[in-house]
């Protein structure tokens, strides 16, 4: 390995999580470190700031605030999503990237994200490959949706969990405290992948969670829902009935798209019914039970509610972001950092690292063999592999009663 | 005053709280000390459990699950929503409760709740002092609406304040990750009295929170509202609006009945809109401006997130219970306990008493001149008054990662 002396840029990309920011910290301050990283600079949304030129140089930053970052949500630089055309078709953007690279010897690239973020970064080392332009490229894991694959699990996914299993919980007990009976959904993240939505059988685990749960991953069976439903409301009069967003039926049809179609027609009160798959569901089960019910969207809350966010992962957040830098150092590049659980009782998850082209694009989702039989609920290997990963508290920093969230200066770097 | 001995009863009444529990634990550990209270039992779903003689001895209770209690969001006994007829209209109720009393011989009386519930409260006092029944009844205050006349502030309030700036915060970040234009509008509970959209405020001073406010103390202006959000869209692309689900037009009409009107109608796109008060203001809005909109509704959560209670909430939603039992034991009747801010630069909050007649049924509403001119915002009286009640961290007990909640064993009394 030859020592690659030059400017290092990272960028965010895709949707914010809780602990994005704590891989900036991690990548951040490892570069700061690194002798032969000469600038470190962070791209203002992402790969959008690199080929607008709209970078920040990190150095002027205080480090007070820099650590701030690990307990900061939503991505402190901004992110983006853009898609980079295929190199073949258009080359536009990658000779703008080329030009930016050589004008601020920018040696290092580091790009934090998810599936789509990873092509980018996959797209980004193959050109720069290509081009014969030495830059060490290197992936930093990033999403709600636990989804990239090739890692056992995504920094950001732990903290959401964990808000999803606690939120639930506490709203298990509101739900019942009437002696009338009552049906509430709950919406949650999850358009392809149900990792999410999953993460509410841990507060079931406990005894405080949904009694049945539906994912993407199984195709939704609107009459076994109901009759689902309506067993349980006969029995306890309370149900509690997790949803992903993203549940299609039997023809890929997104449950939520009902909604349109009931707008339509009037329910037996006369109301229209629209709004979200979350009130679609309730009004479709109230219209069968006559029960009482109740819509509830996590909505932005479950990806950014640091308050509650995990410290396992905010400190796999952190490490993920550090390796990276490492590994580049040493020489590595054209990979993304991974974690790989450990076999044992006790939970560990070491640092791999796996190709870029192997990772781009590719979606992982729960295995059938942790879903239940009827496919509404999960099984305990389920439990076995996500209750790790909520493990500890983050604790933000507070100023009087509320969170003190890091204050970036944001100084453009010029050249 | 004479010792009065004989058992006592608590009630749970209205919608729960983070902290009505902690008013429990309060009324509950302090009546097991006194020697003159010779049962403690708890209330099934309020006055319900009274009049069905469903109540549970709670000397029965572990003392942990007791103190678990605490930090234990929501009713742990069950709540009710159930309104006594005046006495004189009908006396069947009142019979039964004397019927129940006499039974047992309880002598103490302790219920907790808002309005509705110390207007029972008041009721059941009277009654008994016509019947010449002696029996000392105290109210112990509780509304995450914080609208309860002659009391500083309700136990309630401060934690739902509390996750309201937090989440807020949170959101606010969220919501500007990108570098296109948003506006979001939240929706924060209150029918008649602002005090929980007004805790927006809090992370507005954080200088992380809403542009805009909107309180159902002042008539909503549909005209003022678009422009005021869009003038602030054009200036800088991201708009947060907090708006009390209570908002009504000049002549009265609720603006989430707007929705209905909007469903008749099609937007630009032909898609139907209805749904809750922030997707139609949401909706609205986008018509006007062209942005891209997200309407979140805090729904359930802001009255059960007690992972993100505040201390001070949860100590004097204690005290509050703890000094019902004390004064009653002291020959004291016919009084909610209420707290009275200390002058000086430190908060401090003392105890009185205030007459049933008087706080039963009076609302409490934000003072105009908490509110700014434009009628879109508070001002520092307000943060001020609100800043203190949320200091201090609950830090609920946690098993696994997650809130470890009381467990009660809930043994029926038998006589």
């Amino acid at each position: 390995m030859s020592e690659l002396r030059g400017a290092c840029i990272f960028g965010q990309s895709g949707g914010p999580t809780s602990v994005i920011n704590s891989s900036a910290a991690g990548v951040i301050q490892e570069a700061l470190k690194q002798d032969c990283i000469t600038e470190v600079y962070g791209a203002a949304h992402g790969i959008k700031g690199v080929l607008d030129e709209m970078f920040y140089d990190m150095s002027k930053e205080d480090p007070y605030e820099l650590d701030l970052l690990k307990t900061t949500p939503s991505s402190a630089l901004g992110s983006v999503r853009y898609k980079l055309k295929k190199a073949e078709d258009d080359e536009t953007d990658y000779k703008r990237l080329l030009e930016v690279f050589k004008k601020y010897n920018i040696r290092y690239f580091f790009y934090n994200g998810g599936n789509d973020s990873m092509d980018t970064c996959n797209k980004v080392s193959k050109y720069m490959q290509k081009s014969g332009y030495e830059c060490r490229v290197m992936g930093v894991p990033k999403t709600v949706d636990n989804d990239l694959w090739g890692t056992d699990h995504c920094p950001g996914y732990g903290s959401a969990a964990k808000y999803i299993a606690t939120s639930i919980m506490e709203v298990y007990h509101d739900a019942r405290v009437y002696d009338t009976g009552m049906i509430t959904v709950l919406e949650i993240m999850g358009r392809n992948a149900g990792w999410l939505t999953a993460a509410s059988a841990l507060a079931a685990y406990k005894g405080n969670g949904p009694d049945l749960i539906y994912l993407p991953e199984i195709p939704f069976d609107m009459e076994k829902f109901l009759a689902d439903a309506t067993e349980i409301y006969n029995k306890n009069k309370k149900v509690i009935i997790a949803v992903s967003e993203g549940i299609r039926d039997k023809d890929g049809k997104y449950i939520s798209e009902y909604g349109s179609d009931l707008a339509q027609s009037k329910d037996a009160f006369g109301h229209s019914q629209l709004g979200g798959l979350a009130s679609t569901l309730a009004n479709i089960v109230k219209n069968k039970t006559g029960a009482k019910v109740r819509g509830i969207e996590f909505s932005l809350l479950q990806r950014c509610a640091a308050h509650v966010g995990s410290l396992t992962d905010v400190n796999e957040a952190y490490l993920a972001g550090q390796m990276a830098v490492r590994y580049a150092v040493e020489g590595k590049s054209d990979y993304m950092v991974a974690f790989e659980r450990a076999q044992g009782p006790e939970y560990k998850c070491n640092i791999k690292l796996i190709n870029l082209t192997d990772v781009a694009n590719t979606e992982k989702k729960i295995p059938r063999e942790w879903i239940n039989k009827e496919g509404n609920g999960l099984t305990q290997d389920f439990i076995d592999y996500a209750l790790p990963l909520i493990q500890g508290e983050s604790k933000p920093v507070l100023e009087n009663g509320l969170p003190r969230f890091a204050n970036l200066k944001k100084v453009l770097a010029k050249k």
